[in-house]
């Protein structure tokens, strides 16, 4: 187990309801004219953005709009957000929606109040000191950034998608979340979020660090959860207690617990950021794609923890670690398709995937060589890309 | 899964060396004139306190020391603390220690700016609505107290012994976590601090809430985690990884990670609250008697998560409830044998127990009815003092 530093000051407030308390939640951070960004028409036409601002207005709490926020979030919205926020004083923001418009939200939060272009930070020139308090009512569990301090933003002009991490200055201040919000998620919509929160724990979990009982045991019991949860909330998108603990296992995914003490991997992310940007998938579809190509991948030469996956997540029962890896890659792929999600990237539609394209751009924005439980070159980032064809 | 929030603010740096950043940690809270709170002389004698006062010297924090806090706090040492802070204007407290010491600097934490007396916190007279920051050096990781909102108190006159919950107001601003500082603990210790923490984590498991998937299987990953590392312990005390993960199963048994969204039972603390205030035993060696004498209890009537517990924690493998949890019991308490642990009152030292003055105590201090998996009246408790015997 490695030294490790965690914090998450971000409060939770889970249960029906909880997107009525913005009013009383955002004016207990003192908060008093605030941006609330959105997606398209879909939290106002399900009333949630209009419960929302009425919080707010009871509580007194000025607010203004950015909706809009398009999946795979660019630099256009932020820089208008940014914008709006410095002409009008406002000195909080609040997201509704999921992972785009939070990570919208935050990078808004981190362009206020600084002096140069806000991109530095996604650009690796500056570090966030400070931010504008962000909140949260969340609409999809999927990314995880309603307990993060991460944003992914894409430049609109050349298609670079880039994940921010900071450790607390871009952490919500408090993440509202109502399950039943998600009754109305498409089916696709709430698969994809599943690989998503899948991903973030496995990204964490194929980790090189040795002796880290306690977190790889936190993280298989998520999965597991998430594994008994997942076809109920597909079976009846109604059933509030499945969406509610698949909420839950959304934001534990990601807010750090699963990767105490860990060197963690995220090479599976990187990989499928390069497909999402270029063919303008869902990020959470990619990985569906991209995390069993992977684990086929790391599995020739390292099968072990994949292997303590597949025993411990899908009871897989073999003793050979080589064997039970190759199960529980077909496992976890059954699981995807059992969902509905793709399974390679011809089902993503990408018919004719530039995979010379996506390796030179994926090492030039991540380096040559990229993850820590097996370091991937281009050589082998090459042979995922083809494994996932 | 019931409605919850959940707000852990607690900054957690875990590591070899942890205890040398208290200097730069309470700095960063703004902190300058501390009270350093420790027990008897082992902080002192291990040179552990000599790092950290030097640390906050090095950071220009000026520092008093209140000592030889006893286990099992009493309201003498807070009444002591509350003084010395308001006399010499001090703005924070230095936990260096274990549960005892911890829960005292809360106590003088919510003391200071208080009019009144500060049991009326613990009474149930008034609500803790500010405090001065805390802060902790861990060194016995068991109580939990260095990730949670809780303090236990005893009033040395009555010896009436109450844990105090609050949300946020107590929870300790930074938490310096370094699992070396636990390699000298004599193994009754670490044995009693392994009960303690399990049954912070049972007591939040043993809930009637149904549907709790993902809470479940955290809680049950933290006690599998205690399962496999704690003989790691026991065999070698200065085996690193094994102190870790231990150290870290402590902090998220109690910081309150493994209850979300679940009613909590803590009939067995409170039971075994009026051993230890009677008797002055170790909570944890308490805990470990009471426990397993709590499950046998309630396995008569309501077996079914003790069943849950003994297939999922310990490999249990039979399908009747009924023998599932007659199984789990067993090998809770075999497992807390393994570690030396007395297993009941007896082989804690107490040979007549004052039975019918425990329970009528213990029902004094927590009404009629106590516990939620399984509601116990007065009738229900002797039964369980008897089990214990």
């Amino acid at each position: 187990m490695n030294a490790f530093t965690y914090h998450t000051p971000t409060r939770y407030v889970f249960g029906p309801g909880a997107e009525c308390r913005a009013g009383e939640e955002l004016a207990a951070l003192g908060l008093n004219k605030v941006l609330v960004v959105s997606g398209h028409s879909s939290a106002r036409r399900s009333g949630v953005l209009g419960r929302v601002t009425d919080a707010l207005t009871a509580s007194s709490i000025e607010w203004t709009e950015l909706c809009g926020i398009d999946p795979n979030p660019t630099d256009i919205k932020v820089r208008q957000g940014i914008e709006i926020c410095r002409s009008r004083s406002i000195d909080g923001i609040l997201a509704v929606g999921g992972g785009s418009v939070i990570d919208t939200a935050k990078a808004i939060a981190a362009g206020v109040p600084y002096d140069g272009d806000f991109w530095d930070f996604w650009a690796g020139k500056a570090v966030v000191k400070e931010a504008l308090p962000v909140a949260v009512v969340l609409t999809i569990p999927a990314a995880g950034s309603e307990g993060s301090g991460n944003s992914v933003i894409t430049l609109s002009e050349s298609k670079r998608k880039i994940s921010l991490r900071t450790d607390v200055a871009l952490r919500p201040k408090v993440a509202m979340l109502n399950p039943e919000l998600t009754f109305t998620l498409p089916p696709e919509q709430t698969a994809a979020g599943i690989a998503d929160m899948m991903a973030h724990i496995m990204e964490r979990y194929f980790s090189p660090t040795p002796d880290v009982a306690v977190t790889d045991r936190v993280s298989e019991g998520v999965l597991q959860a998430i594994v008994e949860e997942a076809p109920k909330v597909m079976a009846d998108p109604t059933d509030y207690q499945a969406r509610a603990n698949i909420m839950w296992c959304g934001t534990l995914a990601h807010n750090g617990v699963c990767g105490t003490g860990c060197a963690e991997d995220w090479s599976s992310h990187a990989i499928e950021h390069e497909i999402s940007a270029l063919y303008g998938v869902a990020h959470g579809a990619g990985l569906a794609v991209v995390f069993p190509a992977y684990l086929t991948y790391v599995s020739r030469t390292k099968p072990a923890k994949v292997a303590q996956l597949g025993r411990r997540v899908f009871g897989v029962g073999e003793s050979d670690d080589r064997v039970a890896a190759d199960m529980a890659v077909t496992q976890l792929r059954e699981f995807f398709g059992s969902l509905g999600l793709p399974l390679t990237m011809r089902e993503l539609g990408i018919a004719n995937p530039d995979i010379t394209y996506m390796v030179e751009r994926l090492h030039q924005n991540k380096g040559k060589v990229i993850g820590s439980y097996l370091p991937l070159d281009a050589e082998a980032t090459a042979e995922i890309y083809r494994i996932a064809k």
